[in-house]
């Protein structure tokens, strides 16, 4: 910490002699900026593939998080999919660069259906999400006026978290009889376990979230299904109950996303460790306090203002703080942030001055992954070693 | 509400003959986005000119708010500045718009300085800021190396808010003539009374806050004064301060940013009223809950996650409900937010089910106007009607 930048002997590390593309090392990257450790990422990737494989369920990610190319095709099976995106800026870019079945999982409004059909014209097979008779009325009459079909699913609410349909409401099936009525192709049904975010973690509490998870979307099949109606897939998925569920039985199909990156949120819950984070926020400290804390030049606008599990914690912070080769300092956070100023103090049993010098580098770990890549226009990507071997373009926008 | 699509009477009012040069409207732009109200932003404008103006203090506004040329012009007093920026991707892009004159605002680092010195090769009068001894050591460093110069703001704080000395620090000094000494040139003392956001507000704080700003930055340059050293500058300002400061003797010039567009913390303050606010993002409503609650398509990476004052008045949320022509739909709030997904909610006395319905536009007040437009790439510019008559780029990053 104090002597950071005598620490290059981590050069000596294997994967360190590989000469970087760029030129550049995080000992002199402008500062702040997004790192992207392509070792952990990897690991994170191979986790889930052999989670999922072992059950026998196929994985369709969540490009979200990643918003990137590269990224994506990291973690794809194939070039062409199966992914998940939640924005018609996300479905536009991946399908430039091959990536032809998606579905848009946030549900559809009358301004999006124009683009939809876009896609569709140029060979995508992009799905829709709706759970309401209105949405599917709209979809209905685009698809007619445009003479192009635009399959659907139907979003279920297996734990209150946000959108979708109860699992034992009978709208369900007036949803999938107006698809049926207006012949919109019903692709499914499909859930997201989404306070698997919020509960208090652990293998046991997680993998009860995937059964109820599971549970809601068979349960939601099952009714349309008894109604005569065909229910071809049932999607699931969080990163949390993806890698925690044991039972994937009638499950077509298992979507996540944050567990390429990880972050705070996910080790908060025992999903990872805080080692396998592999995207940090790159600071230089810019100044000292006389109260023992110290200045960097990451603040909102490089961390976002995600507070992650810690509000609920006791001890509010914008990221945990770790070392140039990203080692954790332990007990340092950012307790603080303005637009473009974050301060680091101490939390937890950890006290006195933060022992960091002005002029010295420091990596931040994310509270929430998603949020504070969303902050940043590309990935500085490191393996092994303090050299840049790829800056990776991410893009944001609807 | 419910037949806020037969509101569209506001057309009738002045300003709405205005042709759109864009084509588009309000009730068929693509959601989320963020739209900015230019009749509003220009009396916000007019309001902070003519309190500066009765005291007889010049206004240097900060442009991070915006981050757009187009604003810059409406808030500049000239095409040349004065201007200040939080970074240097900022000040590189409005000095490419004839911007000569900036602050940039934070503490300066080593990665930084190249910029900054091809900046002033360009012309442009780049103003550094600095508060030890080590970032003199720094910038003397490569302002001989480059020949170039690179003046200096010295940071005070003012309020223990984040950076800076304390107004009766001997490091100022010691700072102030490691300058000298180094044949850097010092611009004077700058501190931010950012401490004026965190209070309870009301005009009797915000002008106890001004004052207290005024004090310490005049204290510093006394010090320095005395000692025999120049200290030409005494920078000083902050909206709440600026606008409810009585006393600007001594003070060279005014900084404030959000003032060009206000929002729900500032209104909290008493700074502004919630109608003041110019800047919303636009949203369409894409399910309803059984709980009453209904979904939209504006989440964090519409909004962002800034809770503003809510958490401390008990009823945190991320934004403020209007309808589609910027009215209040009192005790609604987007009570939870998820990365493409917003939950409006009832808060206060407000009850039972949200007024809203599937396929329904609202336009979102932020907690935090800087946080909610770096969310996104455009402002879609309207003025008295629901047509919007430009859109202006803005940009992020560093």
């Amino acid at each position: 910490m104090m002597d950071a930048r005598n620490a290059s002997l981590v050069l000596d590390r294997p994967g360190a002699a590989d000469a970087s593309e760029t030129g550049t090392h995080l000992d002199d990257l402008a500062t702040p900026a997004l790192v992207l450790d392509r070792d952990r990422m990897e690991a994170n990737i191979a986790r889930m593939r052999r989670q999922l494989a072992a059950h026998g369920v196929p994985l369709r990610p969540h490009l979200k998080t990643a918003k990137s190319i590269e990224v994506a095709r990291a973690l794809l099976g194939s070039n062409r999919g199966p992914a998940t995106v939640s924005t018609l800026r996300e479905a536009e870019q991946f399908a430039s660069a091959g990536i032809t079945d998606m579905i848009y999982a946030v549900g559809i409004s009358a301004d999006k259906l124009e683009r939809a059909v876009a896609l569709r014209r140029r060979g995508v097979d992009l799905a829709l999400l709706l759970d309401s008779v209105e949405q599917v009325q709209l979809v209905a009459e685009k698809s007619r006026a445009a003479g192009v079909a635009l399959p659907c699913w139907i979003e279920i609410d297996c734990d209150d978290h946000r959108g979708g349909l109860k699992s034992d409401d009978p709208e369900i099936l007036a949803v999938a009889r107006a698809l049926d009525r207006q012949g919109v192709p019903l692709c499914g049904v499909l859930t997201h376990a989404g306070e698997a975010y919020n509960g208090t973690g652990g293998a046991e509490d997680l993998a009860a979230a995937a059964e109820q998870e599971r549970r809601a979307a068979i349960a939601a099949a099952g009714m349309i299904r008894d109604a005569g109606l065909p229910c071809p897939g049932v999607s699931i998925g969080s990163t949390p109950t993806a890698l925690f569920g044991q039972n994937f039985e009638g499950v077509s199909e298992v979507r996540a996303g944050v567990y390429v990156f990880f972050d705070l949120v996910m080790a908060g819950l025992g999903v990872c460790r805080p080692e396998d984070i592999a995207v940090s926020v790159l600071a230089s400290v810019i100044g000292r306090r006389r109260d023992g804390k110290a200045i960097i030049d990451a603040g909102w606008m490089a961390l976002s203002r995600d507070l992650g599990r810690s509000l609920r914690d006791g001890a509010p912070h914008y990221g945990a703080v770790c070392d140039l080769d990203g080692r954790a300092l332990p007990g340092l956070a950012v307790v603080g942030v303005n637009q473009e100023h974050g301060i680091v103090g101490t939390i937890g049993a950890a006290g006195g001055p933060v022992p960091l010098e002005i002029g010295e580098r420091v990596r931040i770990l994310p509270n929430h992954a998603c949020a504070t890549s969303a902050q940043h226009e590309r990935y500085h990507v490191v393996a092994g070693s303090r050299a840049v071997e790829a800056e990776w373009p991410r893009f944001n926008g609807w």
